[in-house]
């Protein structure tokens, strides 16, 4: 069955750049179709005649995007018969719905289970569906040693004092032009050069709080998020989240009318644990309601960069007019791990940052943010970020259909529209905790739900980190764990 | 004249080792006398030959002994006569008196004032005697390129995560190891590898205290101690020091027998911006005070390897007996200022430390630990201390030497045994705050008395970094503050 697709759906209006050749535009618009249902599973693809007359592009480029969709583990050949989508499982698991909605304040002290989740990854031998992060094969870092070479031998002297205070004056720059490229115009004076986002949101927060005061968090939520939180002796309200639509507005509406609360920390595209993704009219709309209650929001939006789309996700700062939205990016989840770069464009709260920056810890490593001002402007950065997400694509894709295989039917999991982890929901008797301890007993590590929230909910969920190459251990990985959830 | 000097003075005890010469550490033996005033400004060194047989070694060893000291402008040849002890100036300026016992507690609000000095060092064109670091000249960066360049071609994929969380094990074992040789042995897990000794020191205080607590902290103090108390909400006990052998110890035992201290955070050798080091016997006599209370001891102890005698400082921690001593090191001001790696051996709270660091900034950049680590094992690290010790020793008497020409006869000035700093006391009509303003207008930068104190306290007096090869520049602006001065 061959569907005659609108021409709309594919149309080629982005046009070639230096990076970005045509048949990978062509292929972006194909992976959408597929991802947004209009290709199911199963359906052949437009033969390479048929879609370069309806396309208007050459009959190479669509063979070049096929090869390339084929890489990705989104479509494949049958012998004489062309090219289909491809079936992921015989079934496929539903999707989880909208947390419930929490008591209204909680206290929070959950750090005590995070560490000793932490500590389970430390041995290289387990299986990392548990980690924060990707595998760090997938990040340019021959090409990374050599901007770190080039830019230490170049460096001035006088810069290794001078750039603590103000940062990299060339990152500063390369950073507000991938802002500008966004459509989002960042004055210069909002940037500070943090420590990693984790330091950025850490400065964020205590720019706006005090302690004791109250702090709107999603439920389920980034555990870092509540770390610091307890840290702080800040309250969390937990706002629920849809894993789809993200945070239910009207239940943070109604809380910010009904409590005093003093900032917002919301991931708005590809949400830790969920995945989930305002839409840019909720994004909008969240940001009239800040404003209106004059609630500043702290935005952390270091998944950015790993859109499955074909166009990147709008951050909530694009619609600020005042300076309301502080935005938090890194470039520890896309580039470079370790390096622990990355930034805040603090809009009015900008200078209180920066202060409170040089008095904890002055300013990142010096030699670590030359080094990604050179790869920014000369390493190919959107080369590379284009690879990484196919190959993220790619895993996701390999992760769900085993897990429609090995794990019980009435499982229900996410299917976020970027990033590296998936949310499963497991069958009411599944604990996460003791899944957890089974698992890590036979090598494998996960996340499991209780850790994402201050009310130690979500008992029978847990996050999977699908970063990693998928192999036979990752597949064999699955089974084992599909055993365990069998034997509750 | 020539003096015989005792054989002991110059005793040759210390062997020569792979990486100091005989003949430096003769020069560093006879730079002792000089220091200690038992050769006098003026005063003849002994003859080469007389030295040789005196001390035993060979009248090469000697030659080299003395031509290195005349680079180190501690001594001077004059044409026919032999070498003499430099005469520094006409006169020289007198000492300062320890602090006056300041009130009991202070909430701190200095802040504003300290950031709008630091502002003050933004220009390049300014002559920096208001930094905080010694010039970057005299760090060995293109050796540590070399070793950053290296490290990161040879760095495993999985470090770039996996370094995150424990730190680089070959820098903390070459840490340990620096420790040992110094004579303090410590199990590696109390070793706490941070972004800085900024960082270091936020932590202890956060593991040790709450908002609203007690800290007993120098008077003066390094202002961004003050800065720090001031955003954690913390109260101040303020101990006078004396600016050669450091805190009143009488004052801190009564104030510990009569204020909850939560936390002790001092200097015990080079005090910022005293420069003041306690002897061995009062570090041992400040830990049993301690002990006796169990109040831990935050020793910031950033300026540890810029000592000018011949044997280095020991740390209060070498004589820790429960863990009580959270002992704070830095590259930052000695080898690699904006690497941002620092240090705490953090006794009984490392365990807090580091947890509360992964809750902050996660880690320092792993490049920047992976390269010093490559530096710290093959990169000459103790021939740099060495040389750098010198310049900085030269430094100090050319700016005692101009200040004694330029500035009035009453001014008193501290005589540290190390570390780039000089505190001036100016007579009392002198306003600090004025000073500072009419230098910077004629592009001179320095720090005023005020910032080191919670109390404003003082106002006649300024620190002024000799860490910059002294220059005509220099001098000529040593003569515009003495000018600045006599008008007031």
């Amino acid at each position: 069955m061959v569907r005659q697709l609108p021409v709309e759906c594919a149309n080629l209006q982005r046009a070639p750049t230096d990076t970005m050749k045509r048949y990978e535009i062509f292929a972006d618009q194909i992976a959408e179709l597929i991802r947004s249902g209009m290709l199911a599973p199963g359906e052949k693809v437009p033969s390479v005649r048929h879609a370069s007359r309806t396309y208007g592009v050459s009959p190479s480029t669509v063979f070049q995007a096929y090869y390339l969709l084929e890489d990705r583990g989104l479509i494949q050949a049958r012998a004489r018969s062309g090219y289909f989508v491809r079936e992921l499982a015989r079934h496929s698991l539903a999707e989880p719905e909208t947390s419930q909605q929490p008591t209204q304040t909680t206290e929070v002290d959950v750090s005590e289970l995070v560490f000793s989740v932490l500590a389970s990854l430390k041995d290289p031998g387990t299986v990392p569906f548990g980690s924060a992060f990707p595998s760090p094969q997938l990040f340019p870092l021959p090409r990374l040693a050599r901007s770190m070479a080039q830019s230490v031998r170049d460096m001035q002297a006088q810069a290794v004092i001078a750039d603590m205070t103000e940062g990299n004056p060339s990152l500063r720059r390369q950073i507000a032009l991938r802002y500008m490229v966004s459509g989002v115009m960042l004055p210069l004076e909002e940037l500070v050069i943090t420590s990693g986002a984790m330091e950025a949101l850490n400065l964020c927060l205590q720019t706006v709080t005090q302690p004791g005061d109250l702090v709107a968090i999603e439920a389920p939520a980034f555990y870092a998020t509540l770390q610091v939180l307890e840290r702080l002796k800040l309250k969390a309200v937990e706002i629920p989240v849809n894993p789809r639509e993200g945070i239910d507005l009207n239940v943070l509406s109604e809380r910010l009318a009904s409590l005093p609360i003093k900032a917002c920390w919301f991931m708005s595209s590809l949400q830790n644990p969920l995945g989930a993704s305002m839409s840019d009219d909720k994004k909008r709309a969240l940001y009239e309601v800040l404003h209106r209650h004059q609630v500043p929001l702290i935005e952390d939006d270091v998944y950015a960069e790993l859109y499955f789309g074909s166009q990147p996700p709008k951050p909530v700062k694009s619609f600020d007019r005042d300076g309301l939205v502080m935005h938090c990016g890194s470039f520890s989840k896309c580039l470079a791990p370790g390096y622990r770069v990355g930034w805040v464009a603090g809009g009015r709260y900008a200078e209180q940052i920066s202060r409170l920056k040089l008095m904890t810890t002055i300013s990142p490593s010096v030699p670590a943010q030359a080094a990604l001002a050179d790869y920014l402007q000369h390493g190919g950065y959107d080369r590379h970020l284009r690879k990484l997400r196919h190959a993220l694509e790619a895993q996701q894709a390999s992760m769900l259909a085993s897990a429609a295989r090995h794990f019980p039917a009435t499982t229900k999991v996410s299917r976020p529209s970027g990033g590296y982890f998936l949310w499963f929901e497991f069958p009411e008797q599944v604990d996460a905790l003791r899944l957890f301890q089974l698992a890590l007993a036979q090598g494998i590590s996960l996340a499991p739900g209780p850790i994402f929230s201050a009310t130690r909910r979500f008992g029978n969920c847990a996050r999977l980190n699908y970063g990693h190459p998928w192999d036979a251990q990752s597949e064999q990985a699955m089974a084992v764990l599909g055993r365990i959830l069998a034997s509750f």
